[in-house]
């Protein structure tokens, strides 16, 4: 999907919600465990119930492959039903991958030709030629880390290298990598503040906000320093709307999750 | 398996080599290609002849994502087949995960628990809680990127936060975490001088080293400043023996470079 088409969507439903499908089998409807691939049912329903208030679904790998080759199934049959029942979504596997040159072309493929996502999530520790495989795909995105929404971001990413702080040499850097049009970035709502400072270097791409709900940060303030002129933000949301009922009306509940922060996103983008 | 047990194979087999299960069909000999599972029959050739000379066997994740569920399919097995038969080997998930600390725990589980690896390589981006999850399992090891083989690794790792490389913080401040004692880190041979200063930070931690053969590395270089009184090294190679010969005879084309490395290892090791 180009960006141009991601953008006209978000236009048109007055939404920049991206939902996570984190799918913990502990934590669904008990009723779908009778059923015979209990994830994608989950999935299905869910993206049924708020496909009308989101431009972005984001699976993170973890939750499949913690099932192997059953979660790897539910996998590929909820990126198939996406692509064929929703061609406008936009599609993010949230892998966090990143390896050397040869090895990070095998996971681009996967990724972006195998399950045919539009996107997937990188880490930038291992530097250009662990990126670049990815980039070379086009109208495929790669959102590599940047500052995330973790406790743990402030280990490294906050750290000075040249008086600048690491996530900001990773911004700066990875603008001169080929076919650097193809990133955007991940940064975390927990940290709204830097949202200014990351704007200073990258005004333009879109960003990947995990971090609003669950973990504390708020809607408002990332959009007041994060917004850009095409819009620029897709904000996570995972457990606040897919675990918002154990019920049988479960999707009710997370489409009213949705519609929430939808309407929210509404009032941001026409004020 | 404990690092004492790891030690006691290195000294009975004297050999510290770790070889790579990197397949790619597009690699291996024509023959195997009308097997049912044909990179499972490959795997399972090259461990049966090289299992002697070798201590670990570690399949890089990416090469079986690329194939969808038949690639997870050919790693289960692969692994099911190392764990019944050469139970002695210390296997390593080369799967460079990390991400927030409840995502970690599942990558952790897929790993250690249902696949049951000994080790698993992981990314340090994001810091402490990002990795602590997977340090909690006792007997399980692992082995965190601290400076790669590749290029690419002089764009962040090298870079100097408060006159300390960022390789440098990231060995140390993981020393800190909790269960460090479980840690383990990737250090390149492309890199070999450098050895001299990881062992300042952490002089008994086993270091896992790629790079040697195809990526350009030197055993010998390494080893002079890379060794530990308990070892502490395991050098992978992955393409130089898997891919010595694509005829029928690969097997023992593969068991001839794995024993060129051990016969290098055992003079290392007695001298």
């Amino acid at each position: 999907m180009t960006t141009q088409k991601l953008v006209a969507q978000i236009r048109k439903k007055k939404s920049f919600l991206c939902i996570g499908l984190d799918v913990d089998l502990e934590k669904i409807p008990s009723h779908l465990l009778k059923e015979e691939d209990p994830i994608f049912s989950f999935n299905k329903a869910i993206i049924d119930a708020t496909h009308q208030l989101c431009v972005a679904y984001k699976p993170n790998t973890a939750f499949y492959e913690a099932y192997g080759i059953k979660g790897w199934t539910s996998l590929e049959k909820t990126i198939q039903y996406l692509n064929k029942n929703y061609p406008e979504i936009f599609t993010i596997a949230d892998a966090k991958r990143g390896d050397i040159g040869n090895t990070s072309a095998m996971y681009a493929k996967a990724f972006f030709e195998d399950l045919a996502f539009d996107a997937v999530t990188v880490a930038p520790y291992m530097g250009k030629d662990s990126v670049e495989p990815f980039l070379a795909f086009k109208n495929k995105h790669t959102i590599m880390l940047a500052l995330t929404s973790n406790a743990g971001a402030f280990d490294f990413q906050t750290k000075k290298i040249d008086e600048k702080e690491l996530y900001k040499q990773v911004l700066e850097t990875s603008k001169k990598w080929e076919n650097s049009e193809n990133l955007m970035y991940v940064v975390g709502a927990t940290k709204a503040a830097y949202f200014r400072e990351v704007r200073k270097i990258v005004p333009n791409s879109f960003l990947l906000v995990p971090g609003i709900g669950a973990q504390g940060g708020s809607l408002q303030e990332v959009c007041k320093y994060g917004l850009s002129e095409n819009v620029g933000l897709l904000i996570n949301s995972s457990r606040g709307i897919i675990y918002a009922s154990k019920d049988e009306n479960f999707t009710d509940a997370a489409a009213v999750k949705a519609k929430e922060l939808q309407n929210q996103m509404e009032e941001i983008l026409t004020k």
